[in-house]
């Protein structure tokens, strides 16, 4: 347990601007046991636990409170089982996710998510966010990988959900339920999960320019509704390319609006990509490149890994994950750059477009602890455009601090209420990352 | 309402052998305020509610039991909503899931679970029992195709879950909560549900006989340890073969120990089911035939989907259901085999072999309405074999009745306690559907 303020801090932040509370101390957890442990301890003195991965958290989740434990969950790092013969892994919370994923390569496998932070997140905040990732618009997000858990209750006592089999329903799908839940309803000390075949050959790859965002955004409807299947759809607008090109200097063509990377790894990879290639120059896209080679599509995906980080850059940034659906990209591209316009605000926007899953990142000034009354009005009416739409307030970052301003217009009372009995039955004396997700 | 005993009793069965209890009588419910007045009657005096979609389960969930209300939702078939450009459906609960995915192949796409009761079983039973079925192996269960709910819980109150996009982490997973809950913690009144694209080009099938069950079930986990990824693998034993011959005369050889059915509908699924038929032919098969034509296929899958019915004419039926890891299929196979011949009893298997999912479906004397004693026996011997294996005690038909003499053995002590505690906060006063699931 780790009790100097100064390292406790460090603990304390995620990725978000968010200022913590100070924490009485951190445990860093080896192994179930001492999990065990510490949460006797916090439950007999009443002490707030706020469990954490590697704190690559975008929405406030892993934010410590005044006064709490945090439970770093970092060293428990052991792959302890890998089957190729049933493609499922038994991992410790604290694996980061692209190590999993090279251990399951070793072997013709792969860990399907990937969030944009994987080479830096570990499984166990992927699990409590329910990541997505890149990957997703093919293989799911990570409740989709997640099949058993080993889980510390806030008392101490230690249950076991799910199974090592593909199919299973015995009993209700507490592993589901954890999936998601932020840490506020137990701690995920062990997870078996499913992996899946790694495409034989490598993926081909287009990279589309578009004058209009509108225009991408239409080009991604055309591609999921004309049954392209993509391994990986992203969008990037011109702010967005704009911050990585003042940083990398990718060569950002002054005429370019957005990007599109599109992705297949099917069998039939290259008749997918020319198929993406056609509908991208039929919604007017201005230059369209096409690759079947692994190094050039890295380089394009290291692009896009580069965007949160460019636009850290520019400024303090509140990072949105609203998700539409897909028909409607184009209408919430729209209402997103008009947003912007009124309330004379700087919003980048990446997406995971083929989910329909955006990412307006509202930029401010460097420093602030708290975004200014523009940014959270223009947030505000995005939020209500989406839920209009048919969407949802978050696609994969969770709701943690950030988004309960917002939860009770998409919940309702009757999900609340049901929410809050259910967090009852775990955690009655409510310890367990207070005042986050629900 | 119905209330005459002899109509009320033809609403009080599912497919099992279990004698129902004497319902008071059965609701046919046309709407949801219809289920919304039944519930908060029941709640006011404290009658139990019996959910029911067409009767098909194999689990007895929903058997009716004295003085309950068999509350039925086939009537309610509408599909509200059918979008191509979004992949989703929103249904009420009585649609036929073959009348679903018929809806969804007139626009190139498909709704992927197909339990062999399909063209009678409706979405509403489907996601009751998170319903498996043929092409799971590759497209994943019911609950993997559940978007989001509407549901009436037990005092009538109307809740929402989920949503109608791809990807989302709004609050707790209630929507996965409600899938495979068996009636015991609301009634779905309308789901929406994914769409998956339909395979363009009709899928290769073959068809591979063995002289020993073992070998059949090698073969089966060598197809998936090679990555094959067939659209559907399901394995029949001889007395399967012998109960479909007996009825509709396929022309089954004395020298057939088994028989593998696989599909590959993936676009090079011609080199898929020659890698397959290769692997069958190294472990020993001693006929296999390969071919692309739509109507043999079809034939091939009619015949697997008598396998149940087939068993039904030869006595009373106890249908299991374990699931195992898929690399241990050989070995439970050898252990059915095995506690067959200890207890004198008739198992004919049919198995979802590419999820290690088992059906030994152990036959008695017909107008019985308990298993003999020597089933039990070997029933019992069966599932502690499949959980010492790493399995499950049932993969997709529930647990139903049938299934709570086990269900501790699998889900331990504190599962049971956390259970019985989200079963509080949705039914306090225990009217759903009591003593199925949990």
């Amino acid at each position: 347990m780790l009790t100097d303020p100064d390292v406790a801090d460090s603990y304390a932040r995620d990725r978000t601007f968010l200022e913590p509370g100070k924490p009485l101390g951190v445990v860093l957890a080896q192994n179930r046991d001492e999990v065990v442990a510490t949460l006797r301890w916090a439950t007999e003195h009443r002490i707030p636990v706020v469990p954490r991965g590697a704190g690559t958290g975008l929405a406030g989740g892993a934010t410590a409170t005044d006064g709490c434990i945090v439970l770093s969950l970092h060293k428990m790092t052991a792959i302890r089982e890998l089957s190729p013969a049933d493609e499922i892994a038994v991992v410790e919370p604290g694996v980061i996710t692209a190590d999993l994923d090279r251990a399951a390569r070793a072997h013709g496998l792969m860990y399907a998510p990937d969030p944009s932070s994987f080479e830096i997140s570990t499984i166990g905040g992927n699990l409590a966010t329910n990541a997505g990732g890149l990957r997703c618009v093919k293989y799911g997000v990570t409740r989709d990988s997640a099949l058993g858990l080993e889980v510390v209750l806030a008392d101490g006592r230690v249950l076991n959900t799910g199974r090592r089999t593909v199919k299973g329903v015995t009993g209700y799908d507490l592993t589901g339920l954890f999936v998601g839940s932020e840490g506020t309803l137990g701690v995920i000390t062990q997870a078996t999960v499913r992996l899946r075949r790694a495409p034989l050959a490598p993926p081909t790859t287009i990279a589309a320019e578009f004058a209009s965002l509108h225009d991408a955004a239409s080009a991604v409807s055309a591609i999921i509704a004309a049954g392209c299947q993509p391994s990986l759809l992203e969008l990037l607008d011109r702010g967005t390319l704009k911050a990585i090109d003042d940083w990398k200097n990718i060569g950002l063509e002054p005429s370019v609006a957005a990007m599109l990377i599109a992705q297949s790894d099917a069998t039939d990879a290259e008749n997918a990509a020319r198929r993406m290639e056609a509908l991208c120059e039929e919604h007017g896209a201005s230059f369209v490149a096409v690759s079947g080679d692994a190094a050039e599509a890295e380089e394009l995906i290291g692009i896009r890994r580069l965007a949160y980080p460019a636009k850290e850059r520019l400024g303090a940034c509140l990072v949105e994950d609203m998700c539409v659906p897909r028909s409607v990209l184009p209408d919430m591209i729209t209402e997103i750059e008009a947003a912007a316009v009124r309330h004379h605000v700087r919003i980048c926007t990446v997406a995971h477009a083929g989910d329909g899953n955006l990412h307006p990142v509202f930029i401010f000034e460097h420093g602030l602890t708290e975004p200014p009354p523009a940014v959270w009005a223009a947030a505000d009416e995005i939020f209500r455009t989406a839920l209009r739409l048919g969407g949802t307030l978050t696609g994969e970052h969770g709701v943690g601090l950030l988004k309960r301003r917002w939860l009770s217009l998409e919940s309702g009372p009757v999900a609340e209420e049901v929410q809050a009995g259910i967090k009852q039955v775990f955690d009655p004396l409510g310890i367990l990352n207070p005042g986050k997700a629900i």
